[in-house]
């Protein structure tokens, strides 16, 4: 008996003796370094279930450890259930400890692959993010914070960011707000989700019949029906508006539609704002890439027309990173209260401490001089496109007015998926027009593809676009 | 005509010549600058519906701009609506421009009071945020980390916290898991909400008789029943699952029973696991403050008995900051795919630039010093009740293990609201143990108080403390 004891406290301090010079290091010390060694040996099945543990002050006089210090990683395993104690039967290894296989190491899961050439639309210029700016702003703003900062969040929103965004967007985009009508969250996406998965908007909800697949799932998945309005080079058909009786919102991209290109004409603002008037509607504006004009100053947003029927939907996701999760809503008085009831009594998802670092990236001028900054870029990488196109594949149109960070090209009819096909088979990623089409829409998709030039770091724009040209010159005109 | 065009012009000039002077410091230029006045003067309706305006060429001559900006200005109005422009007609401001009463600015809505003296629960000293450590995380992690980080974001979080992660549950939580099973969220109730909002759980749902309302009811609205099972000292009586033959899952706070305070007896950690493999079922274990134990080592996560049955939850909201919106889930094998299913295929809601400074902030020890800080802190105030209380107030017992950020006060049977009612009244934020009760718990409310002693700067804890005990030695024993 005394032999076996001897014997497993060996073996035990043997292998407790490797993981103790691998773990003295880590925090937690002696002790914590024993019970993590002991845990593992369970685990592992090295110490089999109902094996006898050595008294703790032989295992202490073997590791050359303080009894106490055995002791209490005893008491530590017992009550996490790896080990039991019976007066009279020592120490054991639980029996419910029997050795399961731990889970196997999986393989790393690959994102969706970025191609070779990015020419995916939506995607601001990565390798342009200004961070030497963003951590000053972060230094200086987590420095000024008052403490409340860092407690639970305010659902509306850090009141800093918000004062900032009322001044921004009434200055670049011609919004009319005030702080209190801002409500900010982490994105248009989730903005949506808000507005139709808690049940404050209700209904049937028009949308423009090209658009984006992943808001239009989002929307599904709340349970809002959609109903595709048509969308021509002057944006979308606001007309047919009155068509729908059972439409109780309508969702626009007036600056740019997304994505054919075309700016709202007037007279489609106005009938827009006519019907919310007349029926009680909301238009939920959805301002994606509005600061991105780059042939004239940007059309100022719907909103302005009527702040009581438009919800104005932002985020910094085009303008500066999605990896900034930070969006906002502009919203009518009378849906201020039910988007808050529905967000709750605090903030779980915004993080406040990028709140911070957006309102002083806006207040001290380091916003306005990133959009400048790549809004020229922008400006030069759609221009190269067009120039490349007219000279080398002047079958193809590029349409829709200069803006954003995306052109729609038009191509031979019959040619867009083709052209699609080895455009990806050169590494080339990009989208057909078509995939972007409600599936209620009545007309057909027309031959296109949507450009994103945007996303390469400028060092890598040019072969994109060599690529793309290269493949457009040779398809069937 | 003539002479009324004059007096337009200098009406209209009069007006935007004081905007202009506000406002050519702005951003955009005079081009911007005169848009934005004539913007505004017909919002305001000093230029009303139909008034025409003068040519171009007389605005331009009469504010001593250049003809292109005038004529800019209003292409730029016209576009948005404001004006309208027709052959022979000039420009005219729009009809459907009328002036309507913009928003009046409105109250700033009141946060949640925060109390004289703060003891609600749940709440970690937001003072102690360590702002110059963090920045410093911020700072290194936003320079070293690569182009792609600033794109859209990976649902399953940045690889480098999902490391950190895994090390620091590894080492402090006794969980078993690897990188590629964690998912980053931004905190518990987002994390219950993903599961059950989205289908990946279904069915009902075990919750311990007391627990967090905020938690049932966010449960409640993704539409899953929650069945109690009882609670007492030695944490859930988890021995109950077995009449709860529809119970899917079981929702756990193992390491500390929130809000009364027992350990998990290892007998019922067995038995929850026992149940779990047993049944099929799953076993949600939120860890919200496993890392304060003040008396001993912290029982390790029931997660590491059995990997492959127990989803581990944890977020920064109480051992840092709940501005700092991260959480975690280690998932079983079988379910990383549907929660990355349900997630979509970019982040929406977790910050990476967040991510990457906790990463740095973990793998950096910066975190592990914040812990040991903070747990000496919470251990000291915790003391301090414990022994006012008994020299002030013999007859209130404090219940639970002496762990985390709260406490449960056990009172003489009959006083509970009463203590509640008198310590509001004295400007004391605090809860009664009754507020925590599930409602279908079939057992009466003990009376208890919880007190969250973690919330007050560490100045304005005494005073909170001695206000607290003030109103509990006055109270009938």
């Amino acid at each position: 008996m005394a032999e076996s004891w001897v014997n497993s406290a060996q073996r035990v301090g043997r292998d407790l003796h490797l993981d103790l010079r691998l773990d003295l290091s880590a925090p937690g010390g002696r002790r914590a370094a024993l019970t993590r060694a002991l845990r593992e040996a369970v685990r592992e099945g090295r110490l089999a279930p109902g094996t006898r543990l050595p008294p703790y002050r032989s295992l202490a006089a073997d590791l050359g450890l303080a009894r106490n210090t055995v002791a209490d990683a005893y008491a530590e395993l017992v009550a996490e259930g790896w080990l039991t104690a019976r007066q009279g039967a020592g120490t054991q290894v639980a029996e419910r400890a029997r050795a399961r296989r731990g889970p196997q190491p999986r393989a790393p899961r690959a994102l969706p692959v970025t191609p070779l050439h990015n020419l995916r639309p939506g995607r601001p210029d990565a390798a342009s993010f200004p961070r030497a700016d963003w951590v000053a702003a972060v230094r200086r703003s987590v420095t000024a914070a008052p403490n409340a900062a860092f407690g639970p969040g305010d659902p509306r929103g850090r009141e800093e960011l918000r004062r900032a965004l009322a001044d921004y967007l009434a200055r670049a985009r011609g919004v009319r707000t005030d702080p209190e009508r801002i409500l900010v969250c982490s994105g248009v996406g989730p903005a949506l989700r808000l507005l139709y998965g808690e049940g404050v908007l209700r209904g049937r909800l028009a949308v423009e019949g090209y658009g984006l697949p992943f808001h239009r799932e989002l929307l599904g998945r709340t349970g809002v029906r959609t109903d595709p309005i048509g969308v021509d080079e002057h944006g979308a058909r606001t007309a047919e508006l009155s068509g729908l009786p059972r439409a109780r919102a309508v969702l626009l991209t007036p600056a740019h539609q997304f994505p054919t290109g075309g700016a709202l004409h007037p007279e489609r603002r106005a009938a827009a704002v006519d019907w919310a008037r007349r029926t009680g509607g909301v238009i939920l504006e959805d301002d994606y890439d509005g600061e991105f004009r780059h042939d004239r100053q940007p059309v100022g947003a719907l909103q302005g027309l009527d702040p009581d029927r438009v919800v104005y939907l932002g985020s910094v996701s085009k303008s500066l990173s999605p990896a900034v999760r930070l969006g906002w809503l502009v919203l009518p008085e009378e849906l201020v209260d039910p988007v808050l009831a529905a967000k709750g009594r605090w903030e779980a998802y915004a993080g406040a401490l990028d709140q911070l670092a957006l309102a002083d990236f806006l207040d001290s001028g380091g916003y306005d001089r990133h959009i400048r900054r790549m809004r020229q870029r922008y400006r030069r990488r759609r221009d190269q496109l067009v120039e490349l196109l007219a000279e080398r594949a002047p079958h193809v149109t590029v349409t829709g007015v200069a803006a954003g960070l995306h052109a729609v090209l038009q191509l031979p009819a019959g040619t867009a998926a083709d052209a699609v096909a080895v455009a990806r088979a050169a590494g080339i990623g990009l989208d057909e027009l078509a995939a972007y089409r409600h599936p209620q829409a009545s007309w057909p998709a027309g031959d296109g593809l949507v450009v994103g030039y945007a996303a390469p770091p400028d060092h890598a724009y040019p072969a994109a676009l060599a690529a793309l040209v290269e493949v457009l010159a040779a398809q069937p005109t």
